[in-house]
């Protein structure tokens, strides 16, 4: 056995919990030290051999760790973070603002290539595995059409949305994809569907004692852009149903492609997940991506990679002719 | 835009024709030349202007041809073609026996390598696109367990059998999935399941006059290796019935991975393909994996690869900053 692939993490939010597990799962791997902008003391980390380290201390940690995996959120974090550290560590990380991501690549293109780093960014399931089946199916199949679908799943932004609604204490949305138009797109029929159409919401309401239930449905089903072009229900819960049955943060979706081969024959190419916990599913796939992260920078390739430019075989810890023989 | 990548493809079998048909589809590629063991002038290509050719001239094409696509079966022709023109051509091939795919592999490996080549070998869906989705699957969620689904497809190896059947004319089996088989995995349940229980067969048969249909069906579903074991059907149809509603040759199947990530957490993924024509859907992946050994042999990468090495972003024609805007 090769000596372990040296893992570092940076932020202990949900995505750091789980690449906490996911390390853990991954016989090739050790965490060298989680690092937080917080009070290192107030991490809580299930196992207390790992080290909690002030982020102050990174740079000490050049020489110690050989992935940093970098668990901030897209909005505020990573936009200062990915391109900073992928100067000073080969780094992995879920990038997830589409339409930045061209930008967000040359800035940590910059900074891997400047500090001889290899930084695979945007890794995740969308983008990410989802992406790879967009593209994977789209080269196969030229003559058809993409579909994403999103769902059955909790989503957080609409979440934050409802909860921002006057009258309500606390609430929960998930996006569920239309069986319907789900339907259509497998039978090859090659629809144009706009958003609103391959989707549905449904939120679950603990409305604050007193608030006229009508008026916040009404808000929120005509909310512009959240809710507003979409087929919606509301429901009205109590703080204990919230916490009993709604605590999970469940996702998934589909991305489908159909088209024609040759003169009529149709191909249809389906790729879903169905995760009960899509941060730590997240957090899967981004250790995963660092083994092939380390391992690209060991063969000297340096600068910003996203999943297309990562070759399957890199995810595995077993060697090429074990994964020819029993996978292929 | 660049010089369109030359494609030579050898054999012209249901393989050959679906490669001819994605070739087409591909604005980035040209044939140069189909070439043949039969006399070129038999060919009946549906396109005049592509040069059929007798195979004795394949070497006269080195500096014409980027990528020999092999067409071949796998059982005679590929054993001997697949080494042997890897030493002459960048190749891909569908090397399909997955037990002998190590020293194929060792095999074409040495040749390409002797000829400065690049060959991709078993391509395809299943090996191919399937054996992917068991590696990467496998590698996210390394605590869990991985199904392959065949189905429902037209089985070459099992309809040969049936027709081996004293008293059958003419006939054709389906492998069927098991819809309980594919609901347990689903559930997360990660049962232990052999092939028999994870699918069924169907059988339809046009039998010679006068024999007895009884013993036909006993015989089917008691051979042993091939349908014994299975839940089978035999249905009697006549040769109009068979040319008529049998004549595609459709296939798919489902690799599903079920596992656990944190505690008890369950996360699904599935892939699935669902064919009208197996023989063009395999020759659409050729033709993608042809770019991909294309540009690996411009970049000064030689020897025997497979779908494991191969980054998804060679197989896509457009440019790798549009497929991070548009796909990731």
């Amino acid at each position: 056995m090769d000596n372990p692939i040296r893992i570092g993490i940076l932020g202990y939010g949900n995505l750091g919990r789980g690449t906490v597990k996911a390390v853990k799962q991954s016989s090739d791997m050790e965490i060298v030290a989680v690092f937080t902008r917080r009070d290192p003391a107030d991490l809580e980390l299930e196992d207390a051999s790992i080290p909690a380290l002030h982020i102050d201390e990174i740079t000490d940690y050049q020489d110690k760790i050989d992935v940093m995996i970098l668990c901030g959120g897209s909005a505020t974090d990573l936009p200062d973070q990915g391109p900073a550290y992928a100067q000073l560590f080969t780094t992995v990380d879920s990038y997830d603002t589409h339409a930045k991501i061209p930008d967000y690549f040359e800035a940590v293109d910059a900074a891997a290539k400047e500090g001889g780093n290899t930084s695979i960014i945007a890794v995740g399931w969308d983008p990410g595995l989802f992406s790879i089946n967009r593209l994977v199916s789209e080269s196969i199949i030229p003559n058809g059409e993409t579909y994403t679908f999103w769902g059955k799943g909790l989503s957080q932004g609409h979440s934050d949305a409802v909860r921002r609604v006057e009258g309500v204490k606390a609430g929960v949305q998930y996006t569920i994809p239309s069986e319907d138009a789900m339907d259509r797109v497998r039978s090859g029929e090659n629809p144009t569907l706009e958003t609103a159409e391959k989707h549905r919401r449904v939120c679950y309401i603990v409305p604050e004692t007193g608030y006229d239930e009508a008026k916040i449905e009404h808000t929120i089903k005509t909310m512009p852009n959240y809710f507003a072009d979409f087929d919606t229900d509301v429901h009205f819960i109590t703080e204990e149903q919230l916490a009993k049955e709604h605590a999970k943060a469940p996702h998934g979706g589909f991305v489908i492609r159909s088209g024609q081969t040759g003169e009529d024959n149709n191909q249809l190419i389906e790729f879903s997940l169905k995760l009960d916990s899509n941060p730590e599913f997240t957090s899967s796939v981004l250790v995963a991506y660092a083994r092939a992260a380390y391992r690209l920078n060991q063969a000297g390739t340096t600068g910003a990679k996203t999943v297309f430019d990562i070759a399957p075989g890199l995810l595995s810890p077993r060697p090429a002719s074990d994964l020819r023989r029993d996978l292929l």
